[in-house]
């Protein structure tokens, strides 16, 4: 299985290290290759440049959108929520036609300072805009309520937790559960709400992730349905 | 300790009766008793009328907002999101000052259709909202993330489960935490969020809370963070 991976950041490193662990041939994608490879300092949040990154750790090839989306049998999408839609247009509606699109991003918007609101919210979803706009590619929110290093490696949280999916293709969503359990989530864990209209419930979650990951101090933390399992 | 629950709706009978049975003197108050207690049909919710529920369960007085809050320690707002600005100036800011209201409401609006959107949402929230029109009470939002009958019987729920409170004053949480140790709740299941800004991040699990109840067809689930007491 051929995955392109949107996105240079944190997110988008950490999920294209486990897909190429894993076995699957992996490419990053990004709007401007060359540009990303000629940065020498860390980004924003402290994080090596990606040529550091690639150089130490994988070697994955970092591409355009266009050429990851149309190499790719599968996209995951971790670009920032606010550019998601660009990016994505970018990678061209074509080459993501007929694929599975897993998307990660949130819609934090920074705009309104400090903590980050989210746009859209409650009535709409990036979710939801994602699959609107390239109605031809079968989108699949996941993996958006936790950090990066719980979605590939579960165990970093003691006892049981929870992954959402969501989505309108009950395949597509076979699909992702199937690679979320090769990323270590038991596969009673992986809750499917229904359609790509729940990802606003998922979605409106960052807000207290947030906040719990402040009172916390960590990240090393998930949400979990108590009582999925049995009723009174 | 006198409480004074608002709302006759199915939360406000069943947290007043929790705080009954615990030998607290309880009243409900109303907007206009007399028009409750005239009700002979079932709500739109199925639930008896409150005549009934009084007579068969709970010998609890039904009084005005105002004679509620006038006559109490401390208040619990159980009324419907959109209505309890209105509700919280009926029972009077003067009744209302110095003490210590749980808010358990959650601004759903209905008017945008099913699933309901929340109203205020994101960059507010009813919890902020309650505390700005009554600057002299001390608002603690507090189990408003869970069914009612799970509110004051943590045990329907099977494993760890958690309930968060969100509020500017640290005595009014202390309080309303032993309140919920009162009711079965474990204290290290009681999540101190910050201050009541963070009830913006408990009001937006709604929407998620509300898919689960579909999907799971029961209200017997709460939510629990996994990883709180443990750091990588």
């Amino acid at each position: 299985m051929r995955y392109a991976v949107l996105g240079t950041g944190v997110v988008g490193r950490t999920v294209a290290a486990k897909l190429a662990t894993l076995g699957h041939e992996t490419v990053v994608g990004t709007r401007d290759p060359q540009a990303t490879l000629a940065r020498t300092e860390p980004d924003g949040y402290g994080n090596p440049p990606f040529a550091q990154w690639q150089a130490n750790d994988f070697a994955v090839r970092l591409v355009t959108f266009t050429e990851a989306a149309a190499w790719a049998d599968a996209v995951v999408n971790t670009t920032a929520g606010a550019a998601s839609l660009e990016a994505l247009t970018a990678a061209g509606a074509d080459n993501l036609a007929g694929k599975v699109l897993i998307d990660i991003a949130n819609p934090l918007d920074f705009s309104t300072g400090m903590p980050p609101s989210l746009n859209p919210v409650d009535t709409d979803s990036l979710g939801e805009q994602i699959q609107r706009a390239f109605p031809d590619t079968r989108v699949v929110k996941a993996l958006n309520t936790m950090n990066c290093e719980v979605m590939v490696d579960p165990s970093r949280v003691a006892g049981e937790h929870d992954v959402f999916v969501s989505g309108d293709d009950t395949d597509a969503k076979k699909q992702v559960t199937e690679l979320l359990v090769s990323f270590g989530w038991p596969a009673a864990s992986v809750i499917d709400l229904g359609g790509i209209i729940t990802a606003r419930g998922t979605e409106m979650l960052l807000p207290i992730w947030l906040r719990l990951w402040g009172t916390l101090g960590h990240a090393d933390f998930n949400f979990h349905i108590a009582g999925t399992r049995t009723s009174a």
